[in-house]
């Protein structure tokens, strides 16, 4: 008879002392930054270097330190979900792509200095991949024959390479940088819509789920034409450029209880039907006016989606047989998302003069634990307790037991944005309190200490 | 009042229908081969191929399809669990590194053709990391002063490229492959020898979890000396090279309920007083012979562990404030575990002639459902209330649902290795059972259709 399914046996035995002990600030690899870093012009990459999220090694190239790390993986993670949701499936294509597949689509030529050219140990053209819609048409024409495989949809989170020529502005525009790319297969446009659509409600749901506002604006098709090719912008007070969007796409609800198999395409009529356009797009003499309905804002481009139709199949021979048994190319879109960039994005759209003030989603831990008097067995006894019992509940903790001055440490919990503080000091404790601050309101209240870990555990 | 922290509306209002139909392999992107591909020399490769876990996109370089990225994610995830366990923290240092930071350590010149040399558009020399120790101990000389910010341990889980002469064996010697590289920063070598015993322990306990029997066997130090090197080499009778073992060792227990902070030296010691060498460092004049306790097998090296002493930092100029006020270069040990390498390892240890064995912890599924009958609407309702039921419960489910013929079926999911195969047909049905398969005994049994999502759900 066979066994049921068990845990791994080494997590039932883990020893978790070891492991919590990391998320103390007295052992952490969290080097914050009292001083503005004088080469950063926007306050994400001023708070990123602050807060010891990044830091630079060489230009447009960044090390992630342990908790910019921890909130990229929680950025990619919603991404995965919401892809995963939609039907996409996941695969990696390599970094380090033949430059031959770029001949057959004629693009290699055309790319210029943004691709990284290299030349291997035997003199074989590869260039780091700045995108992989020849890699992934070429796994297609190899492993996919019939129009019943169809629809297709496969996504890839990878680090890609663009040699930008003045990199700047910390992860939002770096050179080396973790994106979302997928590509959509389908017999024919009408079916590549239905795809398209389903690309367009996943990313409005992906954003909203990082606590950010994204509208999508219609975008550049180029000789491919149509409709199908739209830019998803996040809204942010010191956004990079200026949108026209209308009132009502404000406050628009994100679609829940998505059915990806039923048809979508009122979701996407709905909010395509009001306008929202980048300062490129919009003539005042076209579109409706400032006022009546439409407000400016700024906004940050943080996901693209796009139809190319046959553009590379035609070119790379991708067909499939039809359900006549006629071979036709491929019809293909791509969509990206910008995941490294997502998180200079949030922290544009959400932070103070103090620091970071993390959507909770995206948070790299839900509370930030203050010991105020480590030298006080008493408060660190009581913290320590907490810190136990709020790990042991799955509540994911950082927890400041540094021999640092009060001012000093609430300094670094601001500025690290963790959404709540929960502060234990001599006074409190004789009380039995904790005192629980939210980072964003600022709002401070009393909590029994015997109640803290139910007030934030699931 | 501060809200209790729920978990994401997203996820709550999620629809799983589409979601759980990718599994089905009726959508599921799973090219198969019948035929064994000429060029894939050993068994992994050829399986890797035949079961669509990978493809090749150039010498050494592999796309990895949906099934084969899975297995990847779930190896990737037990090494990131264990180096956590052992108070190591995950950042990421990038894939591209200036060559000015080889020059300081020397090691620009010396590191020969594997090394993929860059030039950017700005005409800076720049590479593809091959590994990481210049850039993480520029990381350490920047942001750590002190004595008392040690021990750290920095760990990343990350694409490299070396440019091998003659790629071969698929992921085995790839170009193009995921590792795990950590660095460890102590301030003398009695605490480095501490940092190098935590990822001695978190390496027995690493690939035991994978269903590996990986042994630690002394390796060279080059001119640092001493006895902290090891490589841990994986038993597997189609293993690239002959190792030389104690038979003790074999059946020696992995620690459990390992404390990371306590003293691991006797542990070590217990592992490295017995004997076991590669046949490169095997003398029979010197060492025990074959048959007096000693063994002989074939093993891969899936990691090493080495400690280097000052070399980086002294070179660099990575020194630490001593308790005496005293500055000294920081005594460093590196750690590598090769991710990729490790998917092709544990085929070449659990396969048969019909495929692969995937041991349960790292099963791209758990269970493989078989319908064999889709014609037949009572088998096929069957088959799907069992595939909800098995998704509900949390079972990771492939579900074959395509109109093939029952042999075409079978041999399928013998390829593709899934622990447990749950078979239902017409005949069954009528008496209500299911028949449940082991793929690694081929012990079978029948179990009644109710009972069989008990049987596998935690």
């Amino acid at each position: 008879m066979p066994p049921t399914f068990r845990a791994p046996a080494s997590k039932a035995s883990a020893n978790p002392a070891y492991f919590e002990d990391r998320m103390r600030l007295s052992r952490y690899f969290l080097p914050t930054l009292k001083e503005t870093p004088s080469e950063a012009q926007i306050v994400s990459h001023r708070l990123m270097l602050r807060a010891g999220l990044i830091r630079q090694h060489a230009a447009g190239i960044y090390n992630w330190l342990p908790l910019g790390y921890r909130v990229l993986r929680k950025v990619e993670q919603i991404v995965r979900e919401e892809q995963d949701r939609a039907g996409a499936q996941e695969i990696l294509m390599p970094s380090i792509q033949s430059a031959d597949l770029w001949r057959e689509s004629g693009r290699y030529d055309d790319y210029g200095k943004e691709m990284l050219r290299i030349t291997d140990r035997h003199d074989r053209d590869m260039l780091f991949g700045p995108t992989h819609e020849e890699v992934v048409t070429d796994i297609f024409r190899h492993n996919v024959r019939s129009y019943k495989d169809l629809p297709l949809n496969l996504y890839q989170i990878q680090w890609k390479f663009r040699d930008e020529v003045r990199p700047r502005f910390g992860v939002m525009r770096g050179r080396e940088f973790l994106m979302k790319d997928n590509y959509s297969f389908d017999l024919n446009q009408e079916e590549a819509r239905k795809s398209y659509n389903r690309m367009f409600v996943a990313y409005l749901r992906t954003f909203e789920r990082m606590g950010l506002k994204a509208i999508p604006m219609q975008a550049d098709t180029g000789p491919i034409g149509g409709d199908l090719s739209h830019e998803f912008i996040v809204l942010a007070e010191t956004g990079e450029s200026e949108v026209f969007v209308d009132e009502k796409l404000l406050e628009k609800p994100i679609p829940r209880d998505v059915d990806y198999g039923s048809d979508l395409q009122p979701i996407v009529d709905d909010w395509t039907s009001l306008f929202a356009a980048t300062d490129e797009k919009y003539d005042p003499s076209q579109h409706p006016a400032v006022g009546e309905g439409i407000v400016t804002a700024r906004g940050i481009e943080v996901g693209h989606i796009f139809y190319f139709g046959t553009k590379y199949s035609g070119a790379m021979g991708a067909v499939v047989m039809g359900p006549e048994g006629d071979e036709a190319p491929v019809h293909m879109g791509s969509y990206g998302i910008g995941v490294s960039r997502l998180v200079g994005a949030i922290i544009e759209a959400s932070h103070d003069d103090n620091g970071i003030i993390w959507p909770e989603e995206v948070a790299p831990y839900t509370v930030g634990l203050v010991n105020l008097k480590v030298s006080d067995t008493e408060v660190t006894a009581a913290c320590d307790d907490l810190y136990a019992k709020l790990n042991a509940a799955g509540v994911e903790t950082l927890y400041d037991d540094r021999d640092e001055r009060a001012g000093a440490k609430f300094a670094d919990m601001d500025l690290v944005g963790v959404p709540w503080q929960v502060v234990i000091g001599p006074k409190g404790l004789k009380n039995g309190v904790a005192e629980v601050k939210n980072r964003k309101t600022g709002d401070r209240e009393e909590v029994s200490l015997e109640s803290v870990v139910a007030r934030f555990a699931g």
